[in-house]
């Protein structure tokens, strides 16, 4: 854990480690030159305490629950929706398809309805006329998520904020960019670095996803480490909540201490407290120098380095590659600062997930532990799983550790995944970490949540919710869990 | 304002402009050399709408409201009090002084009982008592606040954190500080220098402020610029609600998203929804080099730079001035790289409000505006007050868009307050400032929250208090408006 532990203290942009199956031309094989032993003392208790309290469905808690009593929608709703919405009221079946699936595929909706509202003042009369109907709403931006939180999970009505695509205003002295919730990140991106900044986050997934689905998963990414987490960077929203209130959080100030911050109870709720509409950010310079260095040892670790003086940025890097290697804390490497050779080292990392879908079936867990733990949970997986699984695969963001844990099989397989759950969740619990560092809870993982959070916590999160959102309309079935106590 | 336009854009730790007035050795005058024509074109109507919300107290809406019913404390309780707490229940009229009021001198309660437990079980025992029989509780910290909100109004039983004042784990790979709400900023800094690392904020109070309370008011102070809000770098929280019931969100990681983020709650809402016992925080290294460079144009601005290579650093910093002092942005200055006279320079700034307590009586108001228009307010107070004001002073964050606006007589004067609130409101929301940047509101700026913040959110804060806070038994009179729609 040397080179991790080295890593962390680095003032770096982002701290990238992998180990990825050898079979694929765009991952390479990890090294394990030392295995360690793993002196890990079992607790079952926690882990008993909690499967008592998972849902309807004993065998898998990430399985559907049996549908609410939502009302069903009826011509005369398609009628208020098309009246309101003309031509973005979508009941083709062929055009709902892709948004009735995850990207992963692995959970499948119904829903009849799609609506693309372009205003927040269409969102809250959308809401209002749900919200007094009692019909379900599932709230979606560019549906890449990984838990099956942004895809109905029956018949919801599903909100696409694709149409709300407007940058409404940026502050090129204090950098601060207001948009719609449906801009696409990319985009963003491009908007700014034509105005010298960029964006405080990064994703893999950023040529589709929403900015408004980034803040309400609260998604971490590459640049969490360099410029901190959208509770710090986001400064404002614009939120309609379950019954069509307009909720104006929208402030562009860095500082504002004018009673409880409200806007963080709807950043990473996934959309069930409510509808973001527009978000304002902070974001920052772009730098005029960037570095990525792309290193050996037993892992494969990307260093980002963003400066402002190419020289000084080089200078340090250099120093630092001197030292790890000299102390053989790394035995290879190479060091890009052409903008095309960057692109195709951090390809390395981003399309690991693409390539593991190659595998068949993957497990997908998203654990966040003590940066010193971070590897063990791989290592005792492969111990723990044996032949069952054909890969064990850990890759993630050292710096934030957080760790990326996918294990693959030819297919599904329930036997492989009773060995891999819940042990996966107390081995977690154990080191007090959490089961989902930025993918959220969705459907998938919403039962599981006892494992990071005390049952006082999830109770307040259920009060929370019934202030909100009284009738349960704003995406059910996600976040929150089957039974709260 | 092009100097301050400049100053944002380098990537600086803190940024502080002032001017200030002339009187002090401890402070130097302000030349403004180019007071440009205001254009501002006053709307009358957000003022109106909004003074017809104030409280009880149309006059001065600051001060306080009735008492409100809740219970006073017999003799039964005071033995309850004792036994649970022996020999830190403190009835003492001397030693209850100086708990009973404010730094500033402008807010006295007459508390009969202050209560110091050392543990978060203790702090969920009072709590759980006072809850049951309806007495109304009064958490404070160091007591430095600036809006009334850490002294009580009436006869609220005081809860000092400030035996709570054990540090609980460091752990120096990822620089995460876990300690109780009692510690004092300085003492944690000095323990984390110790060890290579400082805390993520820095203050004017840090001697007496503890950091529960830091981080109950959302503490931004000097190196906000540098490494962002409490809510990005604060990652756990142990809370006890106003029933007793403990909220054990003490994470001591990067990322967790399962579910709600409770702890935002807690942050900045001044002991309203409930009483922070423990907190976990992200804390940097510290930098190997710093600079700080004090300058003069219109205003005197400190800079303070801090990094990894001292030759790096001076390099940057040369290059900067020499552009500045070539196009003539900046006229004089001086740069520190000792420590005794960086001190020196800070203490400068840090004295400034020691100093103006010479003036007689200060109204102080702490505004968030857009960057551009910071001193614009400063400049056009002058000449609005004209000769009522012995001195309209302004300091700040720039960085942050953060003003100090402090304004003298020679004692309390009716009619300057008079002349100076609501128009400073007014003044403010014109231009989608903040009311309170990082002081909060407190007892003194709760019935000005609506020049903030929309009347939906105002509501909205009623709910979750109501929610967490049943009987209002935390913090009375404080932080939310005494009318709420």
């Amino acid at each position: 854990m040397g080179m991790l532990q080295k890593c962390t203290r680095l003032s770096l942009r982002s701290t990238y480690m992998w180990s990825v199956c050898p079979q694929y031309s765009t991952a390479v094989a990890a090294r394990e030159t030392q295995d360690r032993a793993l002196i890990v003392q079992w607790t079952q208790h926690r882990g008993v305490h909690n499967s008592r309290r998972l849902g309807a469905n004993p065998v898998n808690p990430s399985a559907a629950p049996p549908r609410l009593p939502f009302s069903r929608v009826t011509q005369e709703d398609l009628s208020f929706f098309r009246a309101l919405l003309p031509g973005r009221t979508i009941t083709d079946p062929d055009l709902l398809k892709s948004s009735n699936v995850d990207w992963l595929k692995t959970v499948q909706g119904s829903s009849d309805v799609l609506l693309r509202p372009k205003t927040a003042e269409e969102v809250s009369e959308v809401l209002r006329y749900c919200n007094e109907r009692n019909l379900a709403v599932c709230p979606q931006g560019g549906n890449t998520g990984l838990v099956g939180g942004s895809v109905p999970v029956f018949d919801e009505i599903i909100l696409s904020t694709s149409l709300m695509n407007q940058v409404i205003a940026f502050d090129n002295i204090s950098g601060i960019l207001t948009c719609q919730a449906g801009c696409v990140l990319e985009n963003l991106s491009h908007y700014l670095e034509e105005r010298d900044f960029i964006m405080p986050l990064d994703l893999g997934a950023k040529g589709s996803c929403h900015i408004g689905g980034n803040v309400s998963t609260n998604a971490g990414g590459l640049r969490l480490l360099r410029y901190g987490s959208l509770r710090g960077t986001v400064l404002g929203l614009e939120v309609v909540l379950a019954d069509g209130r307009v909720l104006n959080c929208l402030a562009t100030l860095r500082k504002d201490n004018t009673g409880y911050d409200l806007k963080q109870l709807f950043i990473g709720s996934e959309g069930t407290l409510g509808v973001i509409t527009a978000v304002s950010i902070l974001c920052p310079r772009k730098p005029k120098a960037v570095n990525v260095a792309f290193l050996e040892c037993p892992f494969y670790i990307i260093i980002e380095t963003a400066g402002s003086n190419a020289t000084h940025d080089e200078e340090k890097l250099h120093h630092f590659l001197e030292e790890v290697m000299t102390s053989s804390l790394v035995t290879d490497g190479t060091v890009a600062t052409e903008a095309t050779k960057i692109k195709a080292l951090w390809s390395l990392r981003e399309r690991v997930t693409e390539a593991l879908t190659h595998e068949g079936y993957t497990y997908k867990y998203d654990i966040s532990l003590p940066v010193g733990k971070i590897y063990d949970l791989v290592q005792d997986m492969r111990r723990h799983l044996g032949d069952m699984a054909k890969n064990v695969v850990g890759y993630g963001h050292v710096g934030d550790g957080n760790l990326h844990l996918n294990i693959t099989s030819s297919s599904k397989d329930p036997a492989l995944l009773a060995a891999i759950e819940p042990y996966v969740y107390e081995w977690t619990s154990q080191w007090k970490g959490s089961i989902s560092a930025e993918h959220g809870l969705g459907l998938k993982k919403r039962n599981y949540i006892y494992y990071s959070k005390p049952s006082e916590a999830v109770a307040l999160m259920g009060s929370i919710k019934a202030m909100l959102d009284p009738k349960g309309i704003l995406n059910p079935y996600k976040t929150l869990p089957d039974n709260i106590n």
